[in-house]
């Protein structure tokens, strides 16, 4: 069994395999972890954390005169990153009976493996799957100029120890608006361009509050705007906008999506060709490939982004491979059964963590709608006592998308201060179809936020 | 339809049947919005969260400098409680189209409510039902010297305007330890005594965790102690304690439990006994009084003394009320149905806001173990990337009790900062009873503290 990727989500499969007795192997070519522990989830987090909890202060009257300290925002997220040194997360692998490979791997035909490393290249061959866990990398957009414009990419501005006087931030999804929220804690004078609203996959209103939001904390966003043009001057940098606008700022922050890691992976080998996503089947198994061994989790597949999602992809494809290697896989697995990856398809959560938070589960109300199916949608403001006493002034939003035909929640989405841990009971109504009838005997705590589940039920009919 | 008791469980019960035609009349003889709202919850938790945003800071590198201002936080209380003025609460009942009697309510017979006001006593003839939603008052405990020893209840605890420099705490429950956070969090030396350890009717590792929490802040707690004297020294209060040690402070707050408001309610001429709980069967009807017209919901029927579980019972027997007048009120209603209170026995959740906060749902492994139900309990910390990103040092600690037999959750235990919102996910999962396995595909988003949902999991085997 061998991983081609050693970041959260290779570990987990790589993990699972191991403790089952499969002798495994992982290649990592940066640092075990990868993109999430060094460059993406853990620092924006490390440094959004403190830019939080200064701002919650100042929602929360007899709460005074929090600050924030720049210097020891960047040292706490250094220790997060372990200075981006992976001697730990080696540790775990050395530890869970894996062996690790470092070096840069392909594919070189069926189940071979060659790894280019230090010492030389080594082939591999897989008695039973390969695991491509590769993830993505940041994908530049089409800009005049822009390649010869210095900018930084995600992992600049997760790894930056300045701030910027004037930061300028092309790309308003995850990336963008949480890296705005963090340079505007920090004290940054921040503009967000963006060629549609912010958070576009998300419901609309999550987008126009998180907009409002940075607004209201200083920072200039202008959405539905394209980038036409990039430049130096002298040492600033510009963007020029489809509408002729200008932006000049200190620093510019590019982050406009992601593409899988597949280029360089011998996908041609395989009959696949290089830099195409990895496109799976509910097994997690290669689309295209024949002999049910070569396997896609994670960014690379493209289902669905998120280290989490990638994380469950792989402890469920580890079952696969360790049911199939053992000749117990049962045909036709059911959907939600122990072989599926069936919650990619219809209940991903994400939490997005800028001033408001942002969190969504399932289909929101324009995919279920796309889907076919009969839905109904409740959106109400966040606004019980359990919010009021969170923030003063609180604002939020949430909105619940029903199927009609079987009265279950397909999605949910909450917007504001402290819904990131909200979001569970989403996904567990979601993946449950727990009824909402069902739901009417959930009874949230008060005061709390989750009392926004019994101001849905109301506004329902209950 | 007459509702003796205008708290939130006395509003939400005549909102309903209010809003469904039938005319309703609420007595209430303080304010409006009962004790939740002017002396419990809303001014606990106004105090707690000032608390609670400071020490957040205190935990998280990066955030300096945050105090309490001690006059703001009363201030943000007094906020809160309206400074003790229900106007906006005789608003929302006028609005609402309910009748409000102000004055003291008692039975007089079958169906009969007598209200005595300012203006004299009005006899009111309940057509469909009488609802006592009287709710519970502080039970002082049998300690010599007591009744003339100066001392506060929980009221004055939660509308106090100052910071005592020394505050000795009777008492481990709820309010007792989330008085003890505030004045600790205020400045007050405290000193908590409880006959048994912290919280006894949670998981004995929440009490634990707490206690070990308040003498890290600097409180003294002194568990397994009874209280067998109290006395005035000076301007000072003094305990002695069961071993005979001495505790001395300037203000005692006593906070040893409640009892039913049910002494001057006039049961004896319906054939109850003054003075006792009022407990009722699964539609709310109060057991041993004939006609199917009297009904107790909140904390005055002793199932779950707390706000959120009282305005369930409220809601659930405002619709058994009116389907019972309209004729259509099914027979043998199922246990999760709408005229049903199945909740009460087994999906009970609570939150304690104190650091850490503790939140549990369902039965503690010791009650499903005494209930005669084969489980499993999965106890383990709650360390995953998202707790420690949250806090700094982050503890916390977390227990899923599973009902072999059926394979789903019966009862889960949070204890850590930050876990009020995480618990609404259990209690879905509970009322739910969603299987383990299929919970295995709610992925908790990463990082977030729900990750230890998944650590669960894979505890238990998946």
């Amino acid at each position: 069994m061998v991983v081609i990727g050693g970041g959260p989500v290779g570990e987990n499969a790589a993990g699972r395999t191991a403790a089952a007795g499969l002798s495994t192997v992982v290649v990592e070519h940066e640092l075990l972890g990868g993109e999430c522990s060094y460059w993406a989830c853990i620092p924006s987090k490390a440094l959004l954390r403190p830019v939080e909890a200064v701002s919650a202060t100042r929602d929360v009257d007899g709460a005074v005169g929090a600050q924030l300290d720049p210097t020891a925002v960047f040292a706490r997220r250094d220790s997060f990153t372990h200075d981006w040194d992976d001697s730990s997360q080696a540790d775990w692998i050395a530890g869970a009976g894996i062996e690790l490979l470092r070096g840069h791997a392909r594919l070189a035909g069926e189940r071979v493996v060659e790894v280019a490393g230090a010492d030389g290249t080594i082939r591999v061959t897989a008695g039973v799957a390969v695991v491509v866990a590769t993830g993505s990398v940041a994908a530049e957009p089409p800009v005049a100029g822009l390649a010869d414009t210095p900018h930084w990419g995600s992992r600049d501005a997760t790894s930056a120890s300045e701030v910027p006087a004037h930061l300028a931030i092309l790309g308003g999804g995850v990336v963008g608006v949480e890296m705005a929220q963090v340079y505007l804690g920090l004290g940054s004078d921040v503009t967000v361009v963006n060629d549609d609203r912010l958070l576009a996959r998300a419901e609309p209103f999550a987008g126009e509050l998180l907009a409002d939001s940075l607004r209201a904390q200083g920072a200039t966003v202008v959405t539905g705007q394209k980038a036409q043009q990039a430049d130096s001057v002298g040492e600033r940098v510009g963007l020029t906008l489809s509408d002729g606008t200008r932006v000049e700022a200190d620093r510019l922050l590019v982050a406009t999506g992601r593409k899988p890691a597949t280029d360089s992976l011998g996908l041609e080998t395989v009959g696949l060709e290089p830099g195409q996503t990895l496109a799976v089947d509910d097994q997690g198994l290669v689309d295209g490939v024949a002999g049910s061994w070569l396997y896609a989790v994670g960014d690379v597949n493209g289902r669905a982004p998120l280290t989490h999602q990638g994380k469950h992809q792989a402890r469920i494809v580890a079952s696969v491979i360790v049911a199939r290697a053992n000749g117990d896989l049962p045909a036709g697995p059911p959907a939600w059964g122990a072989y599926s990856l069936a919650a990619d398809h219809t209940a991903v959560p994400q939490v997005v963590f800028t001033e408001p938070q942002v969190a969504w589960v399932g289909r929101t109300s324009a995919e279920a709608e796309a889907a076919g199916l009969r839905t109904r949608v409740v959106e109400l403001d966040i606004a019980v006592a359990g919010s009021s006493l969170f923030r003063d002034g609180y604002t939020g939003r949430a909105a619940f998308v029903v199927d009609e035909d079987r009265r279950v929640l397909v999605g949910v989405t909450f917007v504001g201060p402290g819904v990131a841990e909200l979001l569970h009971s989403a996904t567990v109504a979601v993946v449950g179809e727990v009824p909402v009838d069902r739901l009417w005997h959930a009874v949230p705590s008060f005061p709390t936020i989750s009392e926004v589940w019994l101001r849905f039920l109301e506004a329902y009919g209950l």
